[in-house]
């Protein structure tokens, strides 16, 4: 069976056609590469782009990638609404299919060591984090690339990869390893904001609920209901079949139905088998059973 | 994307080693074939072989290892518990994905012309059918091998594709496409198998369930319960999911809970889709958004 790692790299260049269309050439030249989703936004002026593939090969895109980026953009003249301090602003490895947590950080870790070898100071985050402060990419970003300058004098903003010293050019990029995020967004038939607000409480980790949920709630005033917004950070310990069953049984004791929900973006194909398997009540079901899952060996 | 065509064929060899090894070898070498499962029984003297692939090589893979059954069986001494009439003794294509019914019939008709031109009588089946009485392979395999002299001797049984005359070491062959099938096994907290048989009894299309659903209960001594045991013969029309619901509002009907379930064999990714979007309430969900999938095109 092929491992499968992920990689989402965030450039910040999102309306120059010519150097977008560039770095995606490096990238579908990378051999073993393939590209899931191409996302250029013109008002955050940033380009995400999502590529799958066995582990080496995902790293050879990302330096083909990276390449063109720290060679054709420059952050000092970057203007964009969405937060960003480095040419690749931020890279997460994403193991799906095969790949140990240890094999996706030393590919990490390795991209990491390229990046600060053309003179990128380089963070580490999440599951590659060198200290608790640089768990989430928020706090590493504060002050986005206009605070880098001086965070460079700072010994606590010490990089994980390349110079202790500002680049102008290129600002400073964040990189690691996460685990698939399921973005399941559940819509509930009552437009009261507060039992949404209410449930998502219940659901979330930070205050009291599910191991790997973060949610919070939102109003879809068109549609006059009520959204519950989820992040599960880990599937196989927090799997999307036990979330559904508690929105429910937490809507049903506020009188609420469940009228529709999302799942947001990517998914693992082993996400979906734990849904198979709770919801069906298939106590035993194999990947292999799957009849697609035999082109992917 | 790439189409995925899949066959499963019954070659009347169980026993003898070398021959399943000679046509294991021809079918495995055929370029594009992905074999999914070889299961040789000695008792029914049997083995069937599950291969998925682009209909042109799917078609290529079963000509080859037709040609090793053709050479080295011989019906004349064949023996062995299953029901069989040919060295081949049936062999649907099942279209699994990006394949339309009319593509796979011509495939299926192609392979009969070949089993014809080796001189084997060929009769088609399920939606290849030629008239509504070859429609099941039960009909068209009655009295099996030890009747099919006499029955080329009556022009009601005159083949499809081949000769109209007995050959005594191939027998005839059995072929044609069918939609997947999904072996899917309720098991009841009871052991009154009347519970079981009169909810088979509701949920088969035989007598006024679902349309394409059928089913027989069985008493599972063991674990001391019932089992409705359902094949359902299109999972687009009538759903995985709709099945259960349908199940499980029969069994609460007479005070009876499911216990387990069982989904047997291979499934295609597009039947597990309307279990994610019945179950968790997903109204969209785009097997796109499955990473494994962007690896299949």
């Amino acid at each position: 069976m092929k491992k499968i790692l992920l990689c989402e790299l965030n450039m910040s260049e999102g309306t120059d056609e010519e150097i977008i269309a560039q770095a995606t050439e490096a990238l579908r030249g990378t051999p073993g590469v393939t590209v899931m989703d191409i996302d250029s936004d013109r008002d955050h002026n940033r380009s995400v782009f999502t590529w799958i593939g066995e582990p080496e090969d995902v790293l050879a895109g990302a330096m083909n990638l990276t390449k063109v980026a720290v060679e054709r953009i420059d952050m000092a003249v970057h203007k964009g609404s969405h937060p960003r301090q480095g040419v690749v602003d931020v890279a997460p490895f994403v193991p799906v299919r095969g790949v140990e947590k240890e094999e996706a950080l030393e590919i990490a870790r390795r991209y990491g060591k390229f990046l600060g070898s053309l003179g990128v100071p380089v963070f580490y985050y999440e599951d590659a984090a060198t200290k608790p402060e640089r768990q989430n990419l928020v706090d590493i970003r504060k002050g986005q690339y206009e605070a880098l300058s001086e965070k460079m004098k700072d010994e606590f903003w010490r990089p994980d990869e390349g110079p202790f010293a500002f680049n102008a050019k290129s600002g400073a990029t964040v990189t690691g390893v996460r685990f698939p995020l399921i973005a399941f967004n559940v819509n509930l038939r009552t437009n009261d904001l507060k039992v949404g607000q209410e449930i998502a409480k219940r659901m979330r980790f930070s205050s009291g609920g599910l191991r790997y949920c973060r949610g919070i709630a939102l109003p879809l005033e068109e549609k006059g209901m009520v959204q519950v917004s989820m992040n599960l950070t880990n599937y196989e310990k927090t799997p999307i079949p036990v979330v559904f069953e508690l929105v429910k049984a937490l809507a049903d004791s506020y009188g609420v139905g469940i009228a529709e929900t999302e799942l947001v973006g990517p998914v693992p194909l082993e996400a979906l088998r734990e849904v198979v398997r709770h919801t069906l009540r298939v106590r035993e079901f194999s990947m292999e059973q799957v009849i697609e899952t035999h082109l992917l060996d």
